[in-house]
């Protein structure tokens, strides 16, 4: 083995960790993978374990139909103003409902309509593909007319303002929304929100945050910083369960100008009263649609609980520390073996995981995962994220997937496996 | 307390009722109250206490995202197969996805968008007024001159096939889609499937049922009647869970036809390719939009798995029995206090459950629930639905609900309750 000076380096940072204490309210399975994977599925909170008994046994089980007036109603608008809180917006403007791309949807073509002058949503290829699809979906059920244009980051892995300004400026008067991914999911690189926010306001344009890959990872101030519209995920960062419902946020002032395009009962103003005529609820209700799903909503709350205890300033801290520990590392032990660091260097510009490029990256992935019990994961063409969730990743499984990654190419053990079915590698 | 002949009656039904050993297989609470509102959330069975255990302790928590690999992606189209089997289609017709309304939206759209040169969409008063709001929704976004048109119910009841025929040809050469609840929310009237179908198809017209409240309660043959498109809810007699997931039906011809409006990345052709293009998937998977809520998805499949035990025929079966039975103790205990029948008579075009009006039916349903454990539920202005579910519903609970009504009535119960706040009584 190595004898390298990392391995008491992590030891020394988890000892110091001040969240450590946090990863024993997680299901940690005892001699269970080393999972980097926590910002595409986070891990299980021991208090989620109780609501699935509380909400099937006994709300569900006995409670039966009254469990809708004894909770589960307002469980949307509950759980949104927790979320708020990681957000910096208001308890009032945040509601969970249907998943990232619905919401999108919604708020996207919502805004085309309310601004039949501007054709234009503008966005980035950096951003989540789906978000771009759903944004074309927004455009086609707005009207003919109205289109989207994705800007090219010129590296894949950042988008320059300047770039920004000049795509805006290219449109000036004609672009109702700037849409972007906050935390772009391949890179993990991060779009400065306050100044980009800026940017699109000098424009005309409304913007549009998709928070997926950075809320419960660091602090977001979107009330301050003016955003009109926000969708994002619950089962990154937040830890509510696959597949958790996801939520959205329009600012205040913006709620009542702003129309539903998928009018459902649920978000009515007398849901009861079954009027063949729709009228929207008051605020930001009226962009619910069907009835939500009840088990995975509610266990969306015991780990946005635990990153409220936690606080979003030390996540980010250890968040920052944990990265670059890892790209230090990477320099280190990974650089000489060939992988490529693909996030940002800086660490205003880097979310909560790293990417590294090999071009074995597909089959390296799957050593990892199937010989070396490490669970990072792999995006096409060729990159490997190892992602940190400061309430439950610790130093010392870092230092250890380095050494496994280091283990694999070594050892050759990428060999076995088979090329990416698509040939992407 | 009255000596009637239907306690005898009810005791006889039960003990040769064949269903009756599917009551076990769900929790119902000893000393609990009588429940007859699972025409809006069906009990718990006992397999989705143990499934929910399954799927949050082990799958979320300890294979983590191997979920994914490991059944989860597949989960849509395999519960989907099955709930295929209760409505006549084939496996590869249905997948659960999303809210009712969200489907809903996602195939009125596409079904415009496919026929262009038809503007209207035909309803009717019967249906759930959420269908209607989300159906104006699809017309909003399929263009300008596109417009929903609503029949009107000539007594609130039932739709006269007459009537559904008439309005056709008024508008012959122009309904892009026939969409209409099969058994509708209010009375429980039930469209013939078939021979509406059939004036639909006479008049060039697609047909999408929203089964909602016929899903498991009736034998249901989608396929045998050439229907289109249809949707449908999983947590009334599927007893899937508050807010579970629906599911949406395309015959398989039209399947490549037809594009999601909402187009999304679980959808595509290749979804970890993340190309910037979205390509949708072969077959029905292309009107998945986002990520599905895994946990309220799973617990769907238990009660379905229990119904295609039961059979539907023996559970259509036993549910007229029990609709006959009610209608048979209210015209001879409650038409005298002055309930009214709300619900058709005539076996074939009545569902699972009897709507029975009175000017108190507010106050009377708080009553039966507050005070004497009963739980029907109420719908404005003044009915009362009684639902029974032939897995759970016994004979007894129907005789004493129906006594428990009398006993509101002669002890006036009811008169300690507010009226209705919105003042519909």
């Amino acid at each position: 083995m190595l004898s390298d000076p990392f391995a008491n380096r992590a030891r020394k940072l988890d000892a110091a960790d001040e969240l450590a204490p946090f990863r024993s309210q997680f299901v940690v399975e005892p001699g269970g993978p080393i999972y980097l994977d926590g910002n595409s599925l986070g891990r299980l909170p021991l208090g989620a374990i109780e609501r699935a008994h509380a909400v099937v046994e006994q709300e569900w089980g006995e409670r039966l139909i009254r469990g809708w007036n004894e909770g589960w109603w307002t469980l949307p608008e509950r759980v949104g103003a927790k979320i708020a809180r990681l957000m910096g917006a208001d308890p009032d403007e945040v509601i969970v409902a249907d998943s990232t791309s619905v919401n999108l949807f919604k708020l996207a073509l919502a805004a085309l309509r309310a601004r039949p002058e501007r054709p234009f949503i503008l966005s980035d290829d950096l951003n989540f593909p789906s978000d771009l699809y759903v944004l074309a979906s927004a455009t086609e059920s707005a009207g003919a007319d109205r289109r989207l244009e994705v800007v090219a980051s010129p590296d894949g892995i950042t988008l320059p303002q300047a770039t920004q300004a000049e795509a805006l400026e290219t449109r000036r008067g004609e672009v109702a929304l700037l849409a972007l991914s906050h935390t772009t999911f391949k890179s993990a690189f991060v779009h400065d929100l306050a100044a980009v926010t800026a940017l699109a306001h000098q424009a005309g344009a409304w913007m549009l945050w998709d928070v997926s890959h950075s809320i419960g990872a660091m602090p977001l101030d979107l009330r301050a910083a003016g955003v009109e519209l926000a969708v994002g995920c619950c089962y990154k960062y937040l830890c509510g369960g696959p597949g958790a419902p996801a939520f959205l946020y329009i600012r205040r002032e913006l709620q009542e100008q702003l129309a539903n395009p998928i009018a459902g009962w649920i978000g009515g103003a007398a849901p009861f009263h079954f009027e063949t005529e729709y009228a929207p609820a008051r605020g930001l209700r009226r962009f619910l649609t069907g009835t939500p799903p009840i088990l995975s909503l509610t266990l969306i709350e015991p780990g946005v609980d635990l990153l409220l205890e936690a606080g979003l300033d030390r996540i980010r801290a250890k968040s920052v520390r944990q990265t670059e520990f890892l790209i230090e590392l990477s320099d280190a032990l990974l650089a000489p073996l060939g992988f490529e660091l693909r996030s940002p260097r800086e660490a205003d510009q880097r979310g909560s995981h790293v990417a590294l490029g090999h071009p074995e990256g597909w089959r390296i992935n799957q050593a990892l995962v199937e010989r070396l019990g490490i669970i990072p994961d792999f995006r096409v063409p060729d990159n490997l994220r190892l992602g940190v969730c400061p309430l439950y990743t610790t130093y010392a499984e870092l230092h250890a997937a380095v050494l496994a990654l280091r283990r694999v190419m070594e050892k050759r053990l990428y060999e076995e496996f088979s090329p990416h079915p698509a040939g992407v590698t």
